[in-house]
């Protein structure tokens, strides 16, 4: 998923996360979901947990500070929206809904190789997908 | 809806909102509800995500900074209550309640055409209308 | 109702409300709880929204800041609690907690009539009460 | 309750709360728990809560903020928890977990008797009490 | 539990908790979860939680202030997500999911005997797991 608000940066991240989905596992099913805004992601993610058949969830999004306090707010109650879907589906939700107050600070998070967030991300959901299918496997014992 | 302290700025957002949503699609029905204060947009929210038939509900308001901490307390409380409602009812709500910290800020957002918040709210609302509208097909096949 | 801790303010919001909803509407009944600190307010309200037969519930306090964190916390605790509990009983609380860094401030908003939060929290009070009056209305027909 | 992680200042509210709770009547029932980290207060003060016949918990702790931002993280989960319990007991927890920045502030709050906060707490407490029992006498009848 | 982004300091504070637990009890039975950032701590503690036959959880993480809002934002999230967690299973959750601004503060209390975190959580941990025992026993006469 990806807020359609910044573009190019949102490329950046999905792409990133896409190479190294595949790069740890060459089988892996990526479904993309575009949302409008950044306030409106947790209700898509909760949509796509409760629709069931993923193993986790990477939310991205990038939210520009800027000359109000609507970033932090916005930012504030997507970060708890996501943590309690995560809670209430059990479905692992990777948190990269960057908060940035700058170009050079969204460039080096969305779209270089060093720090990417999308790398990143790739690597904690395949990680917490399995780290919650064992607990699931334990369960069903 | 919108809230009456700052009458001229609600009108602003309004019309700017309500022009982009006939834009985008002429039979688009808008229903408007005017609620006293800030800290009531939720709970009026709420009534009319339960009353259903709406697609996606868009609440502007203005909040003020002023010498206290009061414009803090309820603009994060509205915005956690805006996001739990959606994640409740499954509908989309736009969060437009903003906080500015002078009428230069609110201006801008809420008169001017430029980075108009009304026009930019009734973008978001249309899009995650269909986004969920396509989701709940999903659901029901 | 109204918190104990400053007895002065807490008397000059009740009584610019009081006189303010009976202008509005000389029938208007009006009961008063006290609670002894602010923390406890949440709990008072809610019990009052349980018992049922308010149209509307305004909360009174004044919170002075200190020289430690504890105001902010028991303010963003107060104001978050007061919003859920709106959601949850569909019954209006207007919010009137106020946070305050000196005795000016708290004269300007609980004594002096100009700028009064108990006059300007009786109006939300009386248009939300008939506001939420409407979405029964409609609900049950 | 009280935190063990800063003996002497916990001894200090617990004893004011002690002897102002028996002068206000002598028959107080006064029972403690000792916990051994400010975030672990809520989950007893739940317990206690839950395990009924108490009319009021008063919750002692003292955080002292240090370089890191972890006492405004713990302070703030601590706040809301304590809400959270007292809004769905329906039993009033008053809330004397303090944050302080030095030694000054902690004994003027708990060891000292001009500002001290287990003092106010056990007014606070005894009044609650008396407070929600008229509502369920209320209801009751 | 240890989030693996910062290797050295999780198993430092690991192995001083470990110690600690095995001083105190040398019965005590110790399982280590893993899990690959510090978002994802509170779904694999509520799954711990959940699958039962543990008497305390001990949460480990590390998280480094960057230049950006992030920080912040998951250490709030995570934050509010084990208290959460606590209260809904009443499953003792300790809270050692660090904030620091560099590698001194890390080091401090993750890896240094002095202030270690890891040793304070182990006592806790202890502790609490008697304080809860001692409510269920009680509730169980």
């Amino acid at each position: 998923m990806s807020s359609t608000y910044h573009e190019e940066y949102a490329e950046g991240l999905l792409d990133h996360a896409r190479k190294e989905l595949l790069a740890i596992s060459a089988a892996t099913e990526i479904n993309v979901h575009e949302v409008p805004g950044a306030f409106e992601i947790p209700l898509v993610v909760q949509a796509i947990a409760r629709a069931g058949n993923v193993d986790a969830i990477i939310a991205f999004g990038l939210i520009m500070e800027g000359q109000t306090a609507h970033a932090t707010l916005i930012s504030t109650a997507v970060t708890d929206g996501l943590m309690r879907i995560a809670l209430m589906t059990g479905i692992p939700v990777v948190h990269e809904v960057l908060v940035v107050i700058n170009e050079e600070q969204a460039r080096a998070r969305c779209i270089d190789d060093q720090l990417n967030r999308g790398t990143e991300a790739a690597r904690v959901a395949m990680r917490m997908a399995q780290v919650m299918d064992e607990f699931s496997t334990e369960a069903g014992r």
